[in-house]
């Protein structure tokens, strides 16, 4: 995500100026996570940072480049949320935890939100192609821990040589995402138990 | 979805008035699923439609009442694109056939617009109950077919006894939706197939 953050803060900043800049993506990926991207407007993210509209214009010249850096903070944040499991997803003890606790995270949510990523890219993918690749971009940064460490219990002979990293891990993460979905829906995490349990069940299939 | 048009359509109207109700919801449908709910303003429906201010509110007193009517008109445009097949998924030819048709459908889509009614969810799930109420209930209308025919196939001894067809029906519902947003957000219709064929190899696991 390094260009991505580049292109909304192309200048040196303070360190007065960098807290500045982080409170104001995190009061704003606060509200889109809430509210969702259109229905949060710049002025809510000023009040809501305690900035002044100069101040904010200063750090990110309109609201597009600001929703970048709030996609850049929400995939970070959803890759940390996930760790230590998700760079070490290498064996069924730690897919176990890794599921567990992606549960207990939406449990804690009351179940709302669903994906803080996969909410804008339901919202805007289709119309603003910049914000698109961010989000291409940021699955792409979730997927590739799944992909590595399947491909690690493949080659340390724990699966077998025909199960395919690349195509059970993008499998992994769809279920992931419908799951989270329908658990954001139907308010309880039974969705993405179930989802995560059957890809988990398919990975099993394919155990020595 | 008896209750749900009924709550947005209490009157009996003549044959003009349901065409011009029927006319006012497709517009808004196709404007919801092109820009989203938020940005799709009452007046953009009345353009779209070629209706005036106090007909749309004739039929639909407010922008949530409207809004409920796309809700069951997108989950009955999303259940009728999935036949014949959805009615009778009970063989694994038929579920081959079913994910077919639905990566063909998001090809001639190129990709854009993801689920009609999981979009929505996402959007606004978490802040209007009763669409939400909606949702669930669209859902399950999409659930209970891919439940029933896996069920058929493990009553005629296709499948294992120990397949659970609840479990496995929303573990396929899952990897759908997360297949459809992945799709829209990569522009490729490769998690989509990749999610299906995953789940569907999952319950050929079941197969006797």
């Amino acid at each position: 995500m390094t260009t991505t953050t580049r292109t909304s803060a192309p200048r040196r900043l303070t360190a007065k100026g960098e807290a500045t800049r982080a409170r104001i993506v995190e009061a704003a990926s606060g509200l889109v996570f809430a509210h969702g991207v259109t229905r949060t407007g710049v002025e809510d993210v000023q009040r809501e940072a305690g900035v002044s509209a100069s101040q904010l214009y200063h750090y990110f010249g309109d609201k597009q480049t600001l929703m970048r850096a709030v996609i850049a903070h929400q995939t970070e944040a959803v890759l940390a949320a996930q760790q230590p499991e998700l760079d070490a997803l290498d064996t069924f003890e730690a897919l176990g935890r890794w599921r567990d606790r992606l549960v207990t995270l939406q449990r804690s949510r009351h179940c709302a939100g669903g994906c803080p990523i996969g909410s804008i890219a339901a919202e805007i993918a289709d119309d603003d192609p910049e914000a698109r690749a961010d989000l291409v971009a940021g699955f792409e940064q979730w997927e590739a821990p799944l992909r590595s460490g399947l491909a690690t219990m493949r080659d340390r002979g724990v699966l077998r040589d025909d199960a395919d990293p690349d195509r059970l891990a993008l499998a992994l993460l769809a279920a992931l995402q419908g799951g989270l979905l329908l658990t954001q829906t139907r308010r309880t995490t039974l969705p993405l138990e179930t989802a995560l349990d059957a890809m988990i069940e398919l990975i099993g299939s394919y155990a020595v």
